[in-house]
């Protein structure tokens, strides 16, 4: 089928492509003049047929709202927006609810899958109305990895959906990560296992632990078997810290994935200020010796 | 080759199979009579002809000790034992001492895949000499998934760091287990994902949360959606406890595998006993209202 | 000083006694006739001489907005609001602004003490501009313990900082209490120490540990020294959950406080859904026995 | 009564004075020829009428052990040894089975209150048999603080029970000071609360919060009020461990406690090898961009 995409960084080209591959036609926008195809939104809608279909892909937040504005103004009723970036399931309900005055439809997903989407298929978690999601179902299919529709997509629930699994999943993807890091800092720490890179590999098939970031986690030590080329310094997007706050709202104990998060948190820390309390009140009852900061 | 295997519960069983499939002569035994070859150890150890090959698959602790001891003296100068049990590397350096007394042998192996190593293959790491792991290598070539050795098996180190690198899977799977339990309990938690299953189905391809853990997950909630159908009980076996404990050796945090066991502890307490404390605090300072306990 | 103070609840109650003891004349309001002095917020302010000073001592949220809203149509321009209860900060930015354009004051204060508050002063953290909480220091210097000043009270920074300041100072309370009662747990577990209650009273002096929840501790378990009178059920009433979203929005990792909360929510589940994701996992992948559901 | 002393340093040079100010007479020993009574152990010994006592004050492990080994070979049956190191538990069954093979009698404590004890007396938490706590007791009434003996004195149960009363004390201890300290981050790295030292010695009276470890953060921050004259660096000598390893053993969750000493651990470190995998996991998904290390 015939739709828009507004955004064609790492996850929107690499969509574009597969969506042609697939044998939809995508008129693509981006601020990019590289990659664009046409020079602004308004001249990507003047060249879909309506009903329109058109697919946001740009970051969370300011950019993502005023696209879905600018939309809001450019497109009319029957059409229909796919909100794909990693917003919050918050903005969701807004942003219906503004494109639901110009009787414009609306569907969030949760897109994973990362650079190697374009090749694997993307995973896909819809939120929307059924026959909202039902349109767009081609756009969808040819997104996902083949096989099972039901193993690579999913119309999660009403609006917010979409985002609302997406954060979970990437919430989830929070504690895997730091369950293989914890795992490989042990192993590096012992001089018991003298084979560090290749236990790793040896996980890749038959064991409980094999999974498509242990997989991952073999390619990067491939390249660097210590980890010696890069620093332990994480940054984090959203998703883990709206999990956290979402399992804080809902009273759920979700202590692995924020431990996760908080590893991130300390990561960027050149010091830490608590630890720096803690010293102090050791050095104040026992006479504990401390670092003086020589800065 | 030849080789003697002590104890054929749910993984010896299924590893005498896939020997056996594998063109291995197998002596088992087991105190069932049901699955035994033999009737004794001697009887097993009788019917090998040196140098033998013996792998020990019993319970870590005194079951694998009693073994060991026994095998020391039924065995010569030029066998080789294999411990895969579930033991902490802590009784590998004993094992090895007793058994290097008559000039046997010591490899320790971890061994992972549970019951669907039968059909895919375990994975395996070794710990020992590279002259005895090499002796019975092609044991383990039958044992682990077919395809590049690499990446089912590896010679880890030293004897004990096949079941270090075994304690740290463990520790990893503790892990991973916990980041998906607690994202599956925050979606089941929110009202806004509807289709709970179908979302964590979705996850099986192309997503970065993908694993053969996932899968597993997927495929209780075919046959339970909601899991509601057994409780919240989770024991625990002694790797993930003696992967923090090392982690504490080691200086090395471990939050996540830490709170994964934490949660393992908890769901095995009707009422928690520090929760009483809380409560009785917030009483005293506050007047907050307790629940008495009505037993 | 005159000042009007609307509920007088657990809280409020005892402090119209203790303005009162200090010289105060205290018009109390409370919808509860058997308390209050007058029948309504309005009676209330009637009995004030401009400029009046109203102190709202009531649940947050919705109660406490109610009565400023109420209050900026009674009030006039030169009176000043304080809002004491246990409101999140970020209510005080909108209740000023409401009052503001009134020409009204505000001021926030932490108030903290809990039913102890009444013989042993309140511990103060205030939020305003300095003109604002000089006005009304006579106040606070009645409300919090004897002694200096700065011991028991503070101007903490500009509006917000008081609720913000007492925001903090819950979560470290939460922290606080988890450590006692996760010592308490551990003595009662083992078998080594016989004497738990005798240990935890011997800690009252000398030890580095002691401390008001402490002397709290030794009192409950005076009374009760299993605490098997109780269950382990613990509420929480927005401080605790603040101070990690807060820490999240921060980017400060606050792992201690946080496993505090998260077994508060722990313990009011009668089973962890969590738990039984990790169940069925092992049973799917190694056979383990799980328990079924039977309700 | 009279009694020698072994160990000089920071707890027992203090110890002897309050002890000699209580009427009791002290021979104490230590390598240091500037702090010590006498020349040696034996000269110690010597000094003392049968039955005699000795308090061995010295550090943890091989010095307690061989302390006690030689004392062994010194002391007569009827004498009493009091081990009041911070050792683990488990060492008092060794040390108590060794003197027993003598007949002298083993009594161990846990003493808290670090250097200022001498001042306020210390807390005193002992192990072993009634009769023996019994005979000592003068001197455990001198050191520990004024008052009513069991709020600074306990017999915790038999030997072993005072070092793991002081065990739980000090688990305790971590998980308090952490929560301190996360909240002085979260105050710190906020904007809203202004005075961040004010604040907290608002806290010193009449709050929930109110402790000995508060009123020693007030004296820090009184000398250094952002603690910028120090480092982040926290070391640890046991006592966190052994509580975290404890709980293991007893599956008690104490998650804010192990969340304290997974801090330190984390403190010490110049990177985060488990963050480097994190960094590399994601930079392999996702293409993120990764810190390379310069080093």
């Amino acid at each position: 089928m015939q739709l828009g995409l507004v955004g064609l960084g790492k996850m929107g080209f690499n969509m574009r492509e597969r969506l042609r591959a697939g044998g939809h036609e995508v008129v693509g926008y981006d601020r990019d003049p590289q990659v664009t195809d046409v020079s602004s939104i308004a001249g990507m809608v003047e060249k879909l047929s309506p009903p329109r279909t058109v697919w946001v892909m740009v970051p969370h937040g300011e950019p993502t709202k005023s696209t879905i504005r600018e939309l809001a103004g450019l497109l009319e009723s029957g059409d229909l927006v796919i909100e794909g970036g990693n917003s919050p399931y918050s903005d969701d309900q807004e942003n219906s609810a503004l494109l639901a005055e110009y009787g414009i439809s609306y569907v969030d997903v949760g897109v994973s899958g990362g650079v190697w989407g374009a090749a694997n298929g993307y995973g896909l978690m819809a939120g929307g109305d059924a026959a909202d999601v039902e349109r767009v179902l081609p756009v969808f299919d040819t997104l996902r990895p083949e096989g099972e529709r039901a193993r690579g997509f999913v119309h999660a629930g009403p609006v917010g959906a979409g985002h609302y699994a997406k954060m979970v999943h990437n919430g989830i993807e929070y504690g895997l990560m730091q369950a293989y890091a914890e795992g490989f800092e042990l192993l590096a720490a012992s001089d018991v296992v003298t084979d560090v890179a290749g236990t790793i590999k040896a996980w890749s098939h038959g064991t409980v632990v094999r999974s498509w970031l242990l997989d991952l986690l073999v390619r990067a030590m491939e390249e660097d078997p210590e980890l010696e080329q890069l620093q332990g310094y994480v940054t984090d997007s959203g998703e883990g810290r709206w999990t956290v706050e979402e399992s804080i709202n809902n009273a759920v104990p979700t202590p692995a994935i924020t431990a996760a998060l908080f590893a991130r948190f300390a990561s960027r820390q050149d010091d830490s200020p608590a630890m720096k309390a803690v010293a102090a009140l050791r050095n104040q009852f026992g006479g504990h010796s401390v670092k003086p900061n020589d800065d």
